[in-house]
């Protein structure tokens, strides 16, 4: 490994020491500083961001890079706009660090508070967006941990733009550690980084399924984040029809690109007849291919609208385009068989007018999102009102679902004592202890 | 790999999906029924760890075993009495499973509540510690995480007699799925499992040092525990000298076999001449071997007691056992840079007078736990008033320093609607998100 990487991650590491206990006001003033910084910085950015524009056009011409990512690479005034304003909305997020999650007195003079902390050491793993750039380093500095980069290298030049401006105004607030920030540009850096377990603490990858998939089978460092997003929606026995059919298409065709768009739609078998010839028919006038088991299709077909067969590979696909795949089940237990099983634990949805069945749902389905009666499209940071969003997550543990800062955030114990020892609460005439939970904040002066 | 373990783990994630929607009093019963099936099961279970003990006399006698080892194998009344009283904490603590954490008002009609949910299908990989069984299968019965243990094969029958009794007591619970529970047995079905990181979410190790670190090395599954406890102590310039030998001594010789003893002592030089001596004292009258930097050899050595050369290993070394290492730092800063740089993060305790040190220590020392003026032996679930311990973390992410029950949880978000559409949320006149915080319990009825 480059000695390089490891002088950097060392370097950040430590500089993280000094950065989790700087104060709300200090760190609010290094965000504000970023986002001026962006703003007086947009000529050196775009004239960086055009670089990489010009080298990305040759390779869309060669068949080296799609246009989804030459689109995504470009940065723009109105793109500057976004990124100051993302700085500032997480400029006015309340600071993390330093909450009283619990406390609990455990003796006289014996207080036990359990602390929000940074998590420590974050990488960020991403594609060609820049903008990940100023939207991660304003959240981490706000959160306390110190991050290292690696974006693609289609961006290079304007992530090497954005972290120099970004990291100069950090720099710019007297005592501030902008060393928490590194930015890697080559390609070994990645694997050197998914090597180095015992520094990172997080890994955050940005960018397509198989992207995070490979981040995910490389490293032992836990990520956060999804590399699918097979989602359903489950139209029950007695769902309302107008209903069924919002939630049905809105998860479809409203973005059908994204991770929280259905590819999946499973009918009940008694509903199915009079809910699918709609359906059907506005998703296929709205472009949308269906794949069909044999009992759908008769359906669907009856009506007059085009369709598929479906495969076994169909219910296990991200389609992540204008396509669907319809099965009718026989009853609800089914449904959520069968999305416990093809799904990716993302989300799913159930329209019903059953309350009771709802519940059954939302209790079986073994998802980071269950909507009822609404679309799957709502899983999302924003929609979610956590103001800044992180990633999306199908993890079983630390975080799941949409998440936001939070999601940069673990907690330590502090307890305050007055010279107590163990040897009084253990053995014969062991003191008891009293666990009597308070309501305080932690204060130490 | 195995198809067996394959069969069982599926079976198992079957078991889960129905678990996780049981209801508090069944989940309670099925604890009771655990905790008679051991009381009248005593003689079969004790029948059981005789063949253990004797297989186990065998390999003492060959070296291949430690008496530690041996000890912690034996099984009788009293440690019956106690898995059973155990496994009634347990059925007394709060069902943690369907608490609404969070709950949002996103618009009209469109309500979204954080809930807390299992995380799934646990694995509990352990050594001679048959007490391991109902431990942990009661505490994942009631947070409905399903299990897959597998214990060390010179507990193999206590581990089958205990495991049998306890199934077959939640199979008496009519529709209870006790297949949510397996247990494995061989050296080959471990790396079978933690090949398995498609479908076990947690691993569990219960063991030594080594035997953690070995689980941590040989896993993509994310692992709850710690490998190493290099605790320490820092005796601030002005600290009280009689909380200081409380502490100090109390953190090694109170129990130093564990994780949560010091095992090196930082003196402020200021107050190194006035501490060092009464407190080495003491500890050497305890038998404590002191390993000293050179000028704490200086003072430990001019007060008559004995100290050797601490080597560069030694700041790095988890002795437990009664060794210490002994260094003078030059101020508090030094201190926490050793720590940071040497500790495991697991605990590490300050004994000062000055609050302001106090909170900087507390702000700058990076671990799970942090003791201002008591002794490191304080970090442990009981003593934290967490009702059953699943093991104390040094992760940075999820659960962080002693773990209960919370330690099995996650949360799933449940979107309620009334078929709501992203659409209406999107592009020109979209409708805004009224995000308002809710008090509410999720309830769906």
């Amino acid at each position: 490994m480059s000695t390089d990487v490891r002088e950097r991650v060392r370097k950040a590491k430590e500089a993280y020491i000094a950065l989790m206990s700087e104060s709300s006001a200090r760190k609010n003033e290094a965000l504000e500083a970023m986002a001026a910084a962006l703003d007086s910085g947009r000529a050196a950015i775009m004239e960086a961001n055009a670089k990489d524009l010009d080298a990305a056009e040759d390779m869309l011409a060669e068949g080296k890079l799609t246009p989804a990512l030459l689109k995504r690479l470009k940065v723009d005034d109105a793109k500057i706009d976004e990124m100051i304003a993302g700085i500032r909305d997480v400029k006015g997020l309340p600071d993390p660090v330093g909450r009283t999650v619990s406390a609990l007195e455990l003796d006289d003079g014996l207080e036990l508070y359990q602390v929000s902390t940074p998590i420590g050491l974050i990488g960020v793993i991403f594609e060609s967006r820049p903008d990940v750039v100023p939207q991660i380093m304003a959240l981490c500095l706000k959160s306390g941990n110190a991050t290292i980069f690696k974006g693609g290298s289609e961006a290079r030049e304007s992530n090497r733009a954005l972290f120099d401006l970004l990291t100069g105004a950090i720099a710019s607030v007297a005592g501030m550690p902008s060393d928490a920030f590194q930015l890697m540009e080559t390609r070994d850096d990645v694997a050197a980084m998914l090597d180095l377990d015992d520094h990172i603490d997080l890994i955050i990858p940005r960018g397509s399924n198989d992207f995070v998939r490979y981040i995910q089978d490389n490293t032992r460092i836990p990520v956060l984040g999804h590399a699918d997003g097979v989602c359903h929606v489950y139209l029950d026995e007695n769902a309302d029809p107008e209903k069924a059919l919002e939630v049905a298409v809105d998860s479809k065709v409203q973005y059908a690109a994204v991770c929280n768009a259905a590819e999946t739609l499973l009918v009940h078998a008694a509903a199915a007849p009079a809910l699918l010839p709609g359906i059907a028919d506005i998703l296929a006038s709205n472009g949308v291919e269906l794949r069909c088991d044999a009992a759908s299709k008769r359906i669907v077909a009856a009506s007059g609208a085009e369709a598929v067969d479906a495969t076994a590979e169909d219910w296990d696909t991200e389609y992540n385009d204008l396509i669907l795949s319809i099965k009718v089940v026989d009853n609800m237990e089914d449904a959520v068989a069968h999305i416990n099983a093809h799904g990716s634990g993302h989300t799913d949805a159930i329209v019903t007018k059953d309350r009771g069945r709802a519940a059954r749902f939302v209790a079986m389905v073994d998802s980071s999102s269950v909507m009822v009666n609404a679309s799957t499209r709502f899983a999302d940071g924003y929609r979610y009102g956590k103001g800044a969003e992180v990633g999306i997550s199908t993890n079983k543990i630390h975080a799941r679902g949409p998440v936001g800062m939070e999601g940069l955030m673990i907690y330590k114990y502090v307890l305050l004592g007055e010279g107590h020892a163990v040897k009084d609460y253990a053995g014969k005439g062991a003191r008891p202890f009293k666990h009597l939970s308070l309501s305080r904040q932690l204060e130490i002066r």
